[in-house]
Parts: structure tokens; sequence; C-alpha cells
């Protein structure tokens, strides 16, 4: 049998960085765990662009539809903000989740109990926070047609479409309840089915998988205004969100936030399973490329570092190496060590990116 | 000349309640201030439904549109979640804000310092706050064409259509910059130009409107996403956003809820000026028709209440009895005064809605 096939996807500005961090902790899986995994890197985003004029080429997409897990770093930059939309560093990112159609977006929300003092919410309402935003990805206003700048008269248009069949909705419920069933067994269903059509639909077919699969689990439905006020008032009351595609953007990164470091989430986008059984995958940071402190070491690589943790978990099958790489995290960061996006108003001072890898790797 | 007109529309839950305080704080300029408007009521939302099978009447729709402000409490309540689409209470407010289009939705988020402590972020983050979000109100995926659930094949899709004109665009800029000049001259706009091409012509337009018009404003641009995080993070760097119908929607809520004092906020919604100078105007709680806690006397009247001093400043122009309103909710505070919503792990004993609304005329 041959090794599980990994892509890395490293990216723009702080991404090459982050993921040399986790290229090391592969090695010491292959080397002590006797977990080996062929490894192929390639371009996306503003780097393909440069090489290549497209932030995505046929070959990595191909390539990327072949692998057991694709692992991408950060994508964009400032550099690339005059483009043209359609070769955007974002639209290479946009395509790999259309095209792999990696529909659930899993974005956990934890707040790390050494970090709770870094969130700008009061410590009470954020300590030992944990939950799990589930987003459509594949769908909704990134992908909807008709779209694009049109001329009425003489007036410019701007037009984009959120559509959402009943399949579509329905399959990303099932993942929000499955992933309920393993954790608090709560789902709450976001959309603003006050105005919108696509979220009258969106509440009803919820309802009706609930109703035929899974009345085990607990289900609230809230509008999207509301939930982002719930958020930011009392999110532990949450266990499972789910979303669509637009309001999952918005309400993730704001969950995010609510955790204060931002540098230490990750995610798993995930689609139907393939001929092996595994699901087409790719696993990502939450953070962006963060051009400003690219190249200099300072960047944090625990959400790349984690997000490899949840490719074990969810690709892999291997929820106790995954939970080992976790612990390393949570030791290191209960040492007191802290990359420079992590130091308090103390200071201190703070490790490099480099020193953060190798800090994890002497705990595992 | 005739007095000033204003129509009344309580609606649904606390909304009767808290508009009770308001007339009397009206009655009250009347008698000492020499304001005398001429008030007429009428119904929307759940409780037009049920004596009229529908959210607003065209009679009402007709007056809306005759008077100089429209005073509105709030809509919806549980009765009416099973209601078709078309009448929900929603619909009545929707169709005001549409045909009145009233493009410019004015909401402040103001944390005061007495109650600088309710909020769930830390004081030294929100204390002092004072930002001001204009969202789109009369445009965008709300009213955009084509939209409902429709069948294909043996599925159903729910379809909404976000569109924006420039000139959409260009007018509710305008009125962003024009707050800022007034303010700390700072605007930042939000959207999603990674991903909607609806984003891409309202960063291209305001930019426009910024260059030709206001370059004595400082202008940037931010993804909705990213806004979401800066709000959660530091909302102090911000004075003016200007954003679209939906993510002003949710935007604005979390920015609401960063107060910690819902109960507190205004809104106005503001659209082109009518033959006798005046905006076309309505004025609302931020704050839901609460229907749990609706006919008990314990719903907290001052967002309501400074709706109204909102109503004085932008459509009657009286920018100082606006001001003699304000300080009196302040002074209210400072002594200590809390409705029920208001109360912290202290405890204390709240006062009523009607003694709220006392204390109030007593300061005036
Ligand atoms: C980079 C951008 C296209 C992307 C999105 O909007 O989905 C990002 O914000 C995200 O959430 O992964
Ligand atoms: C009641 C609802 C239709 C409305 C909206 O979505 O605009 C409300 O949430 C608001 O923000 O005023």
């Amino acid at each position: 049998m041959s090794n599980p096939s990994l892509l890395i996807l490293a990216g723009d500005g702080i991404g090459p960085e982050v993921m040399a961090e986790v290229k090391r902790i592969i090695d010491w899986f292959g080397a002590n765990r006797g977990l080996t995994f062929d490894v192929s890197e390639n371009l996306v985003g503003g780097c393909a662009y440069d090489a290549h004029g497209t932030p995505l080429t046929d070959a990595t997409m191909a390539k990327a539809q072949e692998v057991d897990a694709v692992l991408l770093g950060a994508v964009g930059g400032p550099k690339y903000d005059s483009l043209d939309f359609g070769v955007k560093p974002e639209r290479g990112l946009l395509r790999l989740r259309k095209e792999m159609d990696l529909y659930a977006n899993l974005r956990p929300a934890q707040c790390f109990d050494a970090l709770a003092d870094f969130s700008s919410l009061k410590k009470d309402v954020v300590a030992g926070l944990d939950i799990m935003i589930v987003r459509e990805l594949t769908s909704g206003v990134y992908f909807g047609e008709p779209r694009g700048i049109v001329k009425e008269g003489n007036e410019r248009v701007g037009i984009n479409t959120q559509r959402y069949t009943e399949s579509e909705i329905a399959r990303v419920a099932r993942s929000a309840f499955e992933l309920a069933r393993r954790r608090n067994n709560k789902v709450c269903s976001m959309e603003k089915a006050n105005v919108m059509e696509s979220g009258v639909l969106w509440r009803e077919v919820v309802t009706e998988v609930h109703q035929a699969e899974y009345q085990d689990v607990q289900l609230s439905h809230m509008y999207a205004d509301a939930g982002a006020m719930q958020l930011t008032r009392a999110p532990k009351q949450f266990d499972v969100i789910v979303t669509d595609n637009l309001f999952g953007d918005l309400l993730s990164d704001l969950a995010a936030m609510l955790t204060g470091s931002l540098g230490m989430l990750p995610s798993a986008s995930l689609g139907a399973p393939m001929a092996n059984g595994r699901p087409k995958a790719l696993y990502e940071p939450v953070h962006g490329s963060a051009p400003d402190i690219a190249g200099q070491g300072k960047a944090n690589p625990i959400a790349c570092i984690l997000s490899f943790a949840m490719a074990l978990r969810y690709s892999f099958d291997k929820g106790d190496e995954a939970a080992r790489l976790e612990r390393a995290v949570e030791d290191v960061l209960a040492d007191g060590l802290r990359t420079a996006d992590l130091m308090g108003p103390e200071g201190g001072s703070p490790v490099s990116t480099t020193g953060m890898g190798d800090a994890i790797l002497a705990k595992l």
C-alpha cells in the first residue's frame, strides 16, 4: 500500500514560513510514528500569478484532485490588489474549494486557557470557549450566476446571485449534525429567513434533515444578525453553528476574533468521500498572509500546525496522533512560549517562527 | 405655518410600551419648548396583519409618505413566525424603507460611561466608544430581483439577488462622508470586493465620490469579514463605517452589542429631501419587539426616546433640543436609574418603563 499523499501549497506572505514548520512536523511523524506521507509542493495565489499569470494552474488543480489532502498556507498581498478580479490570488483558493467541491468548512473557535487574556472580551465570557462553525463553502453568493458589473443605461450595476439548492443545504446540514453528535449535540442554524427566500429554504431544509435523521440532536435557528450579537454577548451558548458561505465568512471570523488569537486557529474544508473512503480535503489556517510581517520570522506557525492536526483527524483517521500534536501545542503555551502576536502588554521576549516549531517538536 | 407632522407606528411586542414614553416626551416638548407636532398613529407589523391581513396598509403607507417623520417601535413575534413570507411583520417595515426610499440608515454605536461594565468586552476596549454605521437600506440582496424559491428538476432552489447601481452606492457614500465631516472625519467602507463584483463596484464608486468631492475626509476600505474582526478587536479605531444593506445588518448589530446595552441604541433612516427641505425619515430603536417581556412594564424606553432625539436633530434641525434630551438620559443613568435589562450581577431594583420615562421627564 502506498503512502498517503499531501499537496502543500504554501502561498503568499507568511504562508511559506509557517508551512516550513509544518513540514518539520510532518517529517517528525514519519520518523517517529510510522506515518509517512508522499509530499509534493506547488504554488497558489499571488506567487502562482507571478510565475504563471494565473493564481492556480490547471496542473496544480489536477494534482489537488488526486492527493489525499491539500495543506494551504495563505494567499494575497497588497502587491496583487490592483489585479483583475479574475486573476486575484483569492481566485486560486476559490477554485480549489469549488472544483474539489469542499462544501463543509469546519472552523473551530477555541479559546486556549493560557491565552484567554488576549481576547478583547472579558475573560469569563470566553474562557473555555469551544465552538465549531460549519460554513457552506462551495455555493451561495460566492459562486452564483449571473454575476458581474454590467452597464444599464449610463450606469454601472454590480450583480451577484445568492443561490442554494436543497441538496447543497442538506449535505452541509448533515456535516453539522454529525459533528454535533461527537460534541455537545447542539446545532444552531443561522440565516436571514425574515428577509431572504434563500434563507427560508435554508431553514426548511435544515429542519427537514433534522426531523428525518437527527432528532437526537438539539436544533435551533437564529437570524444571522442576532447570531452576530449572541456570538459577541455570550458565545459559550453555542456548540455547532451551521450557516451559508457569506454569513459563515463573517461569523467565523468574528468567532475567531473572540478567542483573541487568530494565529492559533486552524480550519478544514471537506468534500464527499473519494474512492479510498477519505473525504476530499483542504486544510488551512484562518489567518491571512500578513504581508506586513512576512519574511521576518515573526509569524505564529501554530494555526498552520493545528490545521495539519485536523488533517490527521479528518483525513487520516488518526485522532490520537492529532491529539498528541494538539497537546504539544498546549504544553508549549503553558510553558509561556509566545510568538510576537501573542505578546501581552507585560512584554517579554517573543520566540521566532522556527523557535516555536522547535519547541513543539521538542514536546512531541 | 402648520406644525410639523409625525406618524407613530408603535408596532408589536414592547413597541407600544416604549412608544408610550416617547409620546409623553413629545408632549413635554410641545408644552415647554414650543415644539408642537401633529401626531397621528397607525399599525405596522403583526398587529396590522391581525387587523387588516397585511403588515402595512396602503393608507398607512400613503400617510408615511406625507408626514415629516415616522417613529416606529418594533415589529414581529413568535405568533407570526409561520406566516407566509409576503405578509410577515418585517415586510411592513421593509415596504416603508423601500417606498419612502430611505437609503441611509444611521446606526450610532455609543457606549455610555455609566454602562461600560455591561459590555461583554473589556472596559478599556469599549469605554468612550462612539462610532456611526451608515448602512445602505433600500437595495442590495434585500430587494434584488430575481428572488424566490423555485423548482429545478426535482429540487427546490432558493434565490436572491445582490444588485447595486452606481448611483445607489454614490448617494449613501455621500451621506457617510457628510456625517464624517461633522464627526472625526474618517470613513471606512466595507464590502467583499475580493469575492463579489458588487463589492468591486462598491469600492470603485466610494473611491470616485471621495476623489471628486471629499478628499478632506480620510477614507479606508476593509473586507467585511475583517471588519467584523476589527469591530470586535478594537472598535475605537473607527469613526464612520459605510456598508451595504446585508453587511450593514450584521455589522451594525455587532457594533450595537459591543456597547452591551441594546436597549439604549436609536437609529435613523433617511431619504432624499422633500419639498419642504426635510429628508424623508423614519426613526426606530435598534432593539426588536422582545415578545418575552412585552406587556410587563419591563422594557427600556431609552432607545426609542433617543430615536426621537435623532428625529429632532435630523428632521427638524433642532440639534440643541436633541442634545437636551440626550443629556437628560445621561443624567438619569448617572443617577443610577436602571430598567431590568440594565441590571448588573450586583442586583438592585429595576425601574419600570414608565418609571424611566418619569425620570427623564423630570430631568428635562
Ligand atoms: C480570502 C477570501 C476569498 C476568503 C473568503 O472570503 O472565503 C477568506 O476570507 C476566508 O474566509 O477563507
Ligand atoms: C427586522 C428585519 C427585517 C431588519 C433587517 O434585517 O433589516 C432588522 O434586523 C434591522 O436591522 O432593522
